[in-house]
């Protein structure tokens, strides 16, 4: 059976980590179960992961945990309890230190005891959110991804992971900049306030038009560029860190909880 | 010389420090550095500080991380540059497994390459606020200890670390109470809003006269007990969980951090 989102856009989380597991779903999963929660995957092992605990609660709102497992444990009990994160992602990266990444949709057979998996906050719930709120999405309405820049803002390091933050932008009509800071300052667990509104070159952005990561930069006359802290930053410094091993979830292809956009603020 | 808290009081964190390291202050810290944010303190080997720093991050309510240092490092870098957690706090308790717990001033030669100190939440910072917003606090009018509960809600736990939360009850006048939420809602770094409103029998209290820490239980009829997580809980849970080493402050003699109460809301 193929699937498409359409399918999945109102299905269980359940159903698409079936769905991953049986072969029947390895693509991207924006528009997928659209009241939940999607979060990046960070795989370490044990010997990393307390730098990287300490680096994400040094660095909120780049690096907002969602859930921490326990060593060995795939099951993320709290907000996933039956699934398997070995199995129920879409698409895996694997970055061994200093070999060819290769991607995969499943790492049953690379799993160790020593593995802890990181569930961090994705921009996808606060887009729901500022949608949701009237606010428009440019690079949603194109089909295209957020455009994403390295700046000059230093995460706070912890042991061996060091590095910038990245940021994504969004032009927010200028009537509705100070709406979007509200919605999205109430949920500090998808990456909550921006970090910035206007002026890039603060930023250390020299041309707005190059991002680091590509997607919809452009930015009209009534419009704002916005940026906030992105989830590509922990991947981005763990990568630069040359942990032994590593294994994330491939760009766009996320992992969905159980937890709502809604307990998002309740949380 | 000797200190008195009126000196402390509007002093700089810097000479609170010092007056521990010279021996100037060993006394509790209520009302010293009105304005800056004073810590617990958790020092843990790092064979344990893995699992205690999942379980701080699975419990944020009682267990809200301001900081947490590189093994071995007693100076707090990001909330205290300069300090010495070895030193700068009036007194400590060091917890062996399964011995007396002895009480000290200074724990320089207990300190150890592998030590990780967490400095959690305190209380004292949300009751500035509630203060500051008219809403009257009786324990501390009274000059007494705020009475604290254990509770029948059970933290999520995190390898050995495992236990109830902890709370402490303040009596509110009832139409204060949804303000003293919204005040301390906007605390998060220090416990955040309440976790319980009224009914101390559905959190497992059967009388509140008898809490399990003394402190001010009286509950006027225009009133509502309300209770807030309590930074107890950690120190509780760890105790629970008999680590080889523990060392923490002693109740009421906190760490005083250069944060200010004024900075916790903008964070």
């Amino acid at each position: 059976m193929v699937l498409n989102t359409t399918d999945l856009a109102t299905a269980e989380p359940r159903g698409v980590w079936e769905a991953c597991r049986n072969g029947e779903w390895d693509r991207p999963t924006p528009g997928v179960c659209q009241e939940n929660v999607q979060a990046n995957l960070v795989v370490l092992p044990l010997s990393d992961a307390f730098d990287f605990l300490r680096f994400c609660q040094r660095n909120p709102k780049p690096c907002p945990l969602i859930e921490v497992t326990d060593a060995g444990d795939p099951e993320p009990k709290l907000t996933a309890a039956g699934a398997d994160l070995r199995t129920d992602l879409p698409r895996y990266r694997v970055y061994r230190r200093d070999e060819e990444v290769e991607e995969r949709t499943e790492i049953r057979d690379l799993w160790r005891d020593d593995f802890v998996a990181f569930l961090l906050g994705c921009s996808y719930s606060f887009e729901y959110a500022l949608l949701a709120a009237g606010i428009p999405l440019r690079h949603i309405e194109a089909g295209e991804n957020v455009a994403m820049y390295r700046t000059n803002i230093r995460c706070i390091s912890a042991g061996k992971f060091a590095g910038p933050m990245v940021v994504s932008m969004r032009p927010i009509p200028a009537r509705l900049v100070s709406h979007a800071v509200e919605v999205t300052a109430r949920l500090p667990q998808v990456h909550g306030a921006p970090v910035h509104v206007g002026a890039p070159e603060a930023l250390g952005i020299t041309d707005l038009k190059r991002p680091d990561w590509d997607g919809m930069t452009e930015v009209r006359p009534d419009e704002v560029p916005v940026f906030w802290a992105c989830g590509v930053t922990p991947q981005a410094v763990a990568l630069e860190a040359k942990p032994e091993r590593m294994i994330t979830h491939s760009p766009g292809h996320m992992f969905v909880t159980e937890l709502t956009n809604k307990e998002l603020t309740n949380r």
